[in-house]
């Protein structure tokens, strides 16, 4: 099977871009990552796309082709919508279009616009994610679906908000350095504590903001990499997708999300690797809560272990597996179509040990991103690891 | 490379059924396409679903997971959108993760609800698949879209409104024996040529119409279907996407489409065929100068020279190169999101010799689908064939 290859990476600011259009935002990240690839552009052969909510901020569907002419490419573009996930599985079909020896060069990327609507229509607009007929009709947004997972969680396993609050500490500390994040603000467990409720348990601090941000990945076939000279030093070795319902009530468990337990094992396989060999992850911390989920799913914590991590001080930057060096989506920020492949710009940075957290990390080898989409109804993982 | 199979295929009668959700109508389609097959549930290892309009239609985004509970499998789900062709990208990619080992047996369709929308709601909902900064603030629909594009064919090339009221005819006409057809209404030139105005050149009878519905295919690779018996008689040996500028005013000719031309060479280049080779076509007739310009995209005929091939009879049943035989989008119908997997199982049956229309045709063993999103901005292009 033909390998995959990072050979460029880029990321506008997170921030709130209410005056900028989605086609100049992923210009911004599409051509920064191009030009770290030095690749010419008559060789792009795909573009992988994922949007959430375009229909709903910007009244535009069909944003391939838009976006493609953005990116300066002229190639077969393809839009994916997989609610917060979208980028993730954009980047998914990415890597298996290379491994089908259908491309040689794709750009993969992802591009979100939220702030140009005001709170009640982007938390309306996110709630499309969710089972129109059997959870939005009853009332549910997402604040709302989250509380409920990080309720069913205390009552199953213990834990409480001072945990919660322990890993929004941690993950406001490690955006401080990252020119890319949207919040530069450290926070103390009593901010978190004190903030306001916005769904209990889960108070403003628990929350992830909303964000307007595009980010893009150049991957290349180890023969094209090979052949022409590119740098690109980090392997795409394992890809993994999990679904579960959509509804929290056809699940088993509100507290567990097994899609990202199924994406996960399926990366471990396809990169032949287990969880203690990742040294460092990116994970979907919409909510503080969902953090926990996450580790737990990822088989880096038993069901019940989770909650403490942070607080502890194992995931922290100065713990045995760093998790969120980026500040994560609740500092770095959420445009939640472009979170997928932001995460891998991320990890791509913290493995190639150029990035401004990568004095955490002592000589890293394996990197983890865990993107998931709704209440983790869809979740994709991808293991990426440094060459030779 | 891996070879890829259909081993079932499934449609929903096309037609309106405001009272019927997006998820019964999916589950129908792909019941239908699992009960062909005859695949443990157990075994289904992808689904790619493509929508287009759910957020406004619906207000249902993140579909995917929705989906795959109603198809009754437990597996990774994706939802594709690119306007009218999110069925063919998600049908292509389908095939690429066959061909890149990621699975053996996976689930591809489609589904769109449009009837719950009166026509000023349908119409806006549909114009988001164009370019909304620089095509839809200024006015243009789809109707006025493809009425330019008519007019710029006329101005060039020739051709006249009998011309294309002889397409409406022709598919009009196919659609009589077609019981998953929206239409059974056969029609004359006159009656055509007499139906109101829509959109200067085109007339009433120039357009699709406004359709639900849904369809679903079951691929398996080939080493699947000869482990396991399975009977899969045709085979996907080509695919091609093209993709082209979003906004009709950036383009060199507005009365040509050559992200269809990529998408054809493209997958004529996978099949090692060329146009010559083609038995019958179904082709992307959202209005009845789509399929002229289809016709000339795919190499079938010189600009100029399509327009006439349906009054010339060459593409009518009795012709050389049947095309729409199913009736097309026109008089079959256009639920967008379906309609690039509705093609393919019209052309499969073809092919199987167990359509409808199959006395049409003498021993046929290349049949093409031409799928297009937009004013063809972009467009996929699939090759099926005979097996031995």
């Amino acid at each position: 099977m033909t390998d995959v290859r990072i050979a460029g990476v880029g990321l506008t600011k997170f921030g709130s871009y209410p005056e900028r259009t989605g086609r100049d935002l992923f210009a911004e990240a599409a051509l920064a990552a191009r030009e770290e690839a030095g690749i010419s552009r008559d060789d792009y052969e795909e573009l992988h796309y994922g949007n959430f909510m375009g229909e709903l901020a910007e009244g535009q569907g069909h944003q391939a082709p838009i976006m493609a002419e953005a990116a300066g490419v002229e190639c077969p573009a393809t839009r994916y919508e997989q609610a917060c996930a979208s980028a993730g599985v954009a980047f998914r079909q990415a890597v298996q279009t290379i491994r089908a020896g259908g491309a040689d060069v794709v750009l993969a990327g992802g591009m979100e616009r939220m702030n140009n609507l005001d709170t009640p229509n982007v938390t309306q607009s996110l709630a499309i994610a969710a089972d129109e007929l059997f959870e939005v009709r009853a009332g549910v947004t997402f604040p709302g679906a989250y509380a409920l997972m990080a309720r069913a969680y205390f009552d199953e396993y213990g834990g409480d908000n001072e945990d919660l609050a322990n890993i929004a500490v941690k993950n406001h500390a490690n955006a401080m350095t990252n020119e890319y994040a949207q919040f530069h603000r450290e926070i103390s467990v009593q901010d978190a504590l004190e903030s306001p409720v916005v769904a209990d348990p889960l108070t403003l601090y628990d929350a992830c903001p909303i964000t307007d941000g595009a980010s893009a990945i150049v991957l290349v076939s180890g023969d094209y990499a090979d052949e022409h000279g590119i740098d690109a030093p980090i392997a795409v070795t394992g890809s993994g997708q999990g679904t579960d319902k959509a509804a929290l009530q056809d699940r088993e468990h509100i507290a567990r999300t097994p899609a990202a337990t199924k994406a996960a094992e399926q990366a471990y396989a396809d990169a032949g690797i287990s969880p203690g060999d990742v040294d460092v992850a990116e994970v979907h911390d919409c909510f503080t809560i969902a953090e926990v989920m996450a580790l737990e799913s990822l088989g880096f914590y038993e069901p019940g272990e989770g909650i403490g991590a942070a607080a502890r001080g194992e995931t922290t930057r100065d713990g045995d597996r760093p998790i969120n060096l980026s500040g994560g989506l609740k500092a770095k920020g959420h445009p939640v179509g472009a979170t997928g492949t932001a995460q891998i710009v991320e990890m791509t940075k913290l493995l190639r040990g150029d990035h401004a957290n990568s004095d955490a990390l002592s000589d890293p080898r394996v990197g983890l991103t865990h993107n998931a989409g709704g209440t983790v109804a869809s979740a994709v993982v991808h293991v990426l690891e440094v060459m030779n």
